[in-house]
């Protein structure tokens, strides 16, 4: 019997509570050992959990139980996550957390504790929810070097996304709608504004090039500004729009990394991935182009996603999986300035300014446009060159109303 | 230094024999020691090979030296394949192999091999060539019970249909075109005829419900009487035609499981996978559905999934990892007549006599059908209901000239 500790029971803890039990057959015949919820850590009350014999609002009772051999981090948040899962690893305890936060805020740190201690630090479901992705990164495709990694890695995002093309929806609607059906929280600033994405890249991007990567070395759009009409260009140019979080590896070693709206065409695998589900694209050198799709969040999936990770610590308890990256200081990252791309620009100007301005550009032709306005898309340029140009034009009379980039998906 | 072999230098052979040589400082951070291709076992010359100094013709040379900790076999076929697997694994020699053929028939003896002399057998390339996807089940939805598996796992027939469907080119131009591109074999009825798919899902279905299942209790169709004709009827019901395996959970404990070409909703995720592509769904009671798709075969993509195992199998020189099913004699496997679908079916005959016939059903109209020639789909029968009914029409007079199922996807 090998005894764990999960530490909240809000959606995902309670779910990973839940599979512990009503799993527990399928998992013995996995391990070979019974897994036993020991402690649940929780400031709230829960008398009717058949677990409730279980609970504890005092960390200590976990850290200081030598029986507990994995901890399960599911508060969420920096604090006190950060302080309770160091402690837990500092102990040699193995830790399992879904903290998407604490990863990309503390990754580095943590992975060498647990290196020091030879215990394991596991994150499966910090990213993708219940769809595998640190896993075959770190072990399938280990005999590849990535070269790209692209996903829709926010549900939320993607969802209201999704209803603002297929429904015509305007974004605010869709918000609300998304927060109506629980998919949004109330305060929808880290999804919208594109940080929980910009966290999971940076995890991806960590584990992949092996430097760690902070959500502030990385320049991170949302989809705030993106409208009914921006969504009618790109359907016109046979694309569609996704928040998009994406890294690449460059010739000289260093990487290209951002989050950004984009138009993915619609033949890319990215482009089907609709409504609350998430997509990730891992291109290595050997095997091309694979792509993981699932559910991204939700209770079960991440929990599953949890467990899975427990199970791996339960078999591990005497060896580490080896899944480790240094800490990084950003200098492994191109200026934002400098990553290329094309750019769709819609504004109030002639297509014989702009041509002007950008040279060669192509023009999206859509029914119904407002009259002086116009769409196009420019060359490959450096988007620290596109924004001097759009300034260039601006002091030309022109008004640019939106710019979003040209995903090469 | 951990000592391996490589039996068989074909296609994928050579290919693991040049990542482990080129991506060798990659491979040494994960594992921290080196890979050593001691041997490699082929019949033919290859004096240019940089390796040319380890090669040999004698299966002995590996069998007989104990410093070889790891075996490839990529020889394909089962003979001397399963002879020389055997005896690897009962020497105490961990095994990997990419040889679907002999998994699906003599899985489950070989991984009680592996476990009484507790080393590993791996197979990550077996299915799906460089997609994550044994590794993904095994591991990372440990914490699910399996309801469902369904895949394109056959990139021949895929890259086939797909023409047949874009281009609307015959089967026989396809399959041509496939063969000159080097998709196809010259010899290709094992994935004409879909038994390539049975010895995956087989492979699958085995992991996923632990017990053996062996393609010869597999109802298996292949795609070589599909006609354009059915094509355009596919595309009038929203539909594509794909080669489809799968299976499904039962509520009584008894798998369903068959490989067919099924009509795809276009909506579905598996619809979007074209040409010589996979795309393998699996449902699980806590994730949902999680797709994987990638290329499924080809030379680096595959000897990049074997180099993993190879990996995987170096770290765990000491200890098992669980991977492991019992063997079976298909009575956990639903009669295939009793197997329940909608089908879709062409005839010469008249719609009244169909719908007295078949009862409820869905004629799908189409421009320019031959005169006297309808298509419909049934509602959801036993396989053997439906059989007894295209009799019962055909008793009547009528000619039924295809029929494909619904898959429900």
């Amino acid at each position: 019997m090998i005894s764990v500790a999960i530490m909240g029971h809000g959606v995902v803890g309670s779910g990973v509570a839940e599979i512990l039990t009503t799993h527990k057959q399928k998992l013995f015949a996995s391990i070979g050992e019974e897994i036993y919820v020991k402690h649940i850590l929780d400031l709230r009350e829960f008398p009717d959990s058949p677990l409730a014999d279980r609970f504890t609002k005092d960390f200590n009772d976990i850290l200081n139980d030598r029986e507990v051999r994995v901890v399960v981090e599911v508060m969420g948040g920096l604090n006190p996550a950060y302080d309770f899962v160091k402690k837990c690893l500092k102990s040699g305890k193995s830790v399992v957390t879904s903290n998407k936060e604490l990863v990309a805020a503390h990754g580095a740190e943590l992975l060498q504790i647990a290196k020091d201690e030879n215990v394991n630090f596991l994150f499966e479901a910090s990213v993708g929810g219940g769809i595998p992705i640190i896993r075959p990164i770190s072990q399938c495709l280990v005999a590849n070097i990535v070269d790209e990694i692209a996903g829709i890695l926010n549900g939320t995002t993607n969802f209201i996304l999704t209803k603002m093309i297929e429904d015509g929806m305007q974004f605010d609607a869709a918000l609300k709608l998304a927060q109506d059906l629980g998919f949004a929280e109330r305060n929808p600033a880290a999804d919208i504004e594109g940080h929980d994405a910009c966290r999971k890249i940076c995890i991806l991007a960590s584990l992949a090039f092996g430097k760690h990567v902070y959500p502030n070395f990385v320049h991170t759009e949302g989809i705030t500004e993106i409208t009914l009409e921006d969504v009618k260009y790109a359907e016109a140019y046979n694309c569609v729009i996704k928040l998009i979080g994406r890294v690449k590896r460059l010739d000289d070693g260093k990487i290209d990394i951002i989050v950004a709206p984009m138009f993915v065409p619609n033949k890319s695998q990215l482009a089907n991935i609709d409504y609350e589900f998430n997509g990730i694209m891992v291109r290595g050198d050997c095997t091309g182009d694979v792509v993981f799709y699932g559910k991204g969040a939700g209770k079960l999936p991440t929990a599953s996603a949890v467990v899975a990770d427990v199970v791996d610590c339960c078999k591990h308890l005497k060896t580490r999986k080896f899944l480790f990256w240094a800490d990084g200081n950003g200098d492994n990252i191109l200026p934002y300035e400098e990553s290329v791309t094309a750019m769709y620009i819609r504004a109030n100007t002639t297509f014989e300014l702009a041509q002007e301005v950008f040279g060669c550009i192509d023009k999206i032709e859509k029914a119904d446009s407002p009259e002086g306005e116009i769409a196009f898309v420019t060359a490959q340029l450096p988007y620290g060159e596109i924004i001097e140009k759009i300034a260039a034009l601006e002091s030309r009379g022109a008004k640019v109303i939106s710019k979003i980039r040209i995903g090469d998906l």
